[in-house]
């Protein structure tokens, strides 16, 4: 007889772990990172005790979101909750108000149902491949590899590592507020983690800098694909300016990745470097973040690589979808990252071998999260650059209780419960300091 | 410990059953069906005795297709196989060129590659599903109805049923050939089946006459919202003339399915009756047939309504997707049928209820298959016009391997290797006859 059954995977159990992860003082447009970057680990518990696991975007929001379906989800199937909750993703019009020009992903509110989804999603799809011994892209369907490639994701940063107090330590980069200390950051990620890509974070320092400091992480690194984002820290002239002075440099596997603000502006960087007879690609995660954009994106041509994140996106299956979306209108697709621990990479590997059409190097905060890990056994491994997806059932991955422990005790001293990097800024590097789009 | 394991899914064997079943006279514009309709299952078998079936477009052609790729599916794993023939569905550039104006889905060659992608994904989602005792659909996740309802499928007919010699009966409809008749024919389907939706088949006679055929529906039926699809059949200007004329008796849950050939006729059509006020919206599975054709027929707004099929759309995650693309244009989606036994009608089911966007009743020609079936028990139950689901693992039904035996029989016995409604035209009815578009 069958020694299978439908019966085992009820879920009679759901626990939300808050934990602040220690998170070094990076840039970016929206201001600076936090001593802490906040993530929440969701578990869900099957009658049979079969635990599967997600991690998702960090603090009180997203855990409040998690814990009011909470309802919903003890007493369901594993293998129907994707179906009884689709109401999360497709509920609230998913909204064309959804871009993260002013918010990141994490604080958006009217991202909490496809964030809350794909928790849900991604812990249920984990449960039912440690049930059935296969990795959870199996599930999904349409593997086409078994390694994902990432890139190496240099920011301009001050000096020190992550976290306060005890917790706090510097890291081997130090500071990096130039050309040549990003370059010099680079070289140690690609050594440590052999990254071909780069994806580097701009919008931060006057454009003419950040343009020398692709010239010049190109220049070392002639081989390596370029990509720049300031998210949207500049106007559509900048936008352009930069474009044509970066021409050379972001083909080949590089991209422009979100100048300016909303996709209007995109459309217009597009219109306008296509006038000079520059085709390089716009990409986006900032003017484009839901289905109910896309629309809008492909009639101007605004965006042609969409950067996919199944924590915001609505989950996996979601972005197996916009893949095929994408690859139907010749979008390509990259895929977006958030300050993470193993058990999101993990995720985002799955995701990505499962989609085929993700054929750009996907973005990692990873390597500036080295000090905390919750994954059993440690870090997981980034080796020439990429993540191999581990020939065990669901994610692949175990939850290592005694630092989720360490982490949450943490997170219950720490007074951060959202991410606010314009109030770091202030606090940390200039008391007046405010987020301006476009600054420059 | 887990009675689970990973090595249960590796395919040993593969086996292809090409059948012939009873279908009567009916018409389209493609001319008239032949006394048998042709289709094949397929078998895959794991290293553990496991069973995966489906149900696909019959003759020699997609049986070739089938055994052309047995090499890459014997020794493979069933999780897996999506991934690995993914080209099949992608790898021909998923032509423009795949329409089905001159040819039916299951002969136009253009399609053999998703064609079998389908049929092997269909049968690794069975096996599984067996395996882990969970519905197929639930595999496929986003399962939004547990039962999913069918469209009555009138067609004007000659007299009698399906089959040859000793197989010939009459079928209970007789000769159909005016509007009353056609009344009465959806009067009996209604009663067997309690369907509510009308989905007609025209293109037959004179566009006054299947005008007069559906204002014959409506008055007898006035709840049940009415469709008719002529198959291209008709001039941009007639198209128009009978949406105009039928602008009341399509509302509600109707609409006019492929009055005029390819994206460029069926966009003017749209024009045509949008300068009108005539907002009835247009459905199709002849000038939408591909992903390919998604860009352009949106650009136009050629198609309001996309008819998916997973036999020829690359299988049931493809359809998944589709539902996404359409839902995100504001496209809705009805689902085509060809001449099918239960095994296929299942798979529909399974697809219909896990692809959220599929909300119109799902076309399909299962009645008129009445006096032969592989299922075992018998025929799938449509009640309330509608399937359910069955809470059993896969597709929830099983061969009758004597019923099998018999069709199988039947095929060796019969010179028919590929659908020619065109010839059967010429055959029975008029020998000058032959396919013109548009015809009227």
């Amino acid at each position: 007889m069958n020694p299978y059954n439908g019966k085992f995977m009820k879920i009679v159990d759901m626990r939300v772990h808050s934990i602040a992860i220690a998170d070094p003082p990076l840039r970016s447009s929206y201001g600076l990172h936090a001593p802490y970057a906040l993530r929440n680990v969701l578990e869900l518990v099957s009658e049979d005790g079969i635990v599967g696991i997600a991690e998702t975007y960090g603090g009180e929001q997203p855990a409040k979101a998690l814990h009011d379906v909470r309802e919903r989800v003890i007493g369901g199937d594993a293998y129907r909750l994707t179906g009884s909750l689709l109401d999360l993703v497709e509920g609230d019009g998913a909204g064309l108000e959804r871009s993260h020009t002013m918010t990141t992903p994490g604080e958006n509110p009217l991202d909490a149902g496809p964030r809350t989804y794909s928790a849900i999603e991604t812990a249920c799809l984990d449960m039912i491949g440690r049930a059935v011994g296969k990795p959870l892209c199996d599930l999904l369907g349409t593997r086409v590899r078994d390694e994902v490639p990432f890139s190496a994701y240099p920011f301009y940063k001050h000096a020190g590592g992550g976290g306060e107090g005890t917790d706090a330590r510097e890291d081997k980069y130090g500071e990096c507020l130039s050309p040549e200390t990003i370059v010099e950051q680079v070289r140690s990620m690609k050594q440590e983690y052999g990254f071909t890509d780069i994806k580097f974070k701009g919008g931060v320092l006057d454009p003419e800098i950040e343009v020398e400091t692709i010239r010049q992480l190109k220049q070392a690194f002639p081989d390596s694909p370029c990509r720049i984002d300031p998210n949207s820290a500049w106007t559509v002239e900048t936008s352009i300016k930069v474009g044509e002075a970066l021409k050379e440099e972001l083909k080949d596997g590089g991209y422009l990745e979100d100048p300016a603000a909303g996709i209007d502006g995109m459309a217009a960087v597009r219109k306008g470097l296509l006038a000079l007879g520059n085709d390089t690609p716009l990409a986006s995660n900032v003017a484009v973040t839901a289905f109910a954009h896309m629309p809008e994106s492909i009639k101007h041509d605004a965006v042609q690589v969409v950067l996919c994140d199944h924590h915001f996106w609505g989950g996996m299956r979601q972005v197996q979808h916009l893949g095929k979306l994408c690859q139907t209108f010749g979008i390509s697709l990259s895929m977006h990252s958030n300050s993470h621990l193993g058990l999101s990479l993990m995720a985002m590997a799955h995701v990505a071998a499962a989609t085929p059409n993700l054929t750009y190097a996907c973005d990692t905060h990873y390597p500036w999260q080295s000090s905390d890990e919750i994954v059993a056994g440690g870090r997981v491994k980034i080796e020439d650059g990429r993540v191999r997806i581990p020939n065990k059932g669901g994610l692949g991955v175990d939850l290592d209780y005694d630092q989720l422990a360490r982490l949450k005790e943490r997170y219950e001293k720490t007074p951060y419960r959202n991410r606010d990097d314009q109030a770091e800024m202030r606090k940390h590097v200039d008391p007046t300091w405010e987020r301006k789009l476009p600054r420059w």
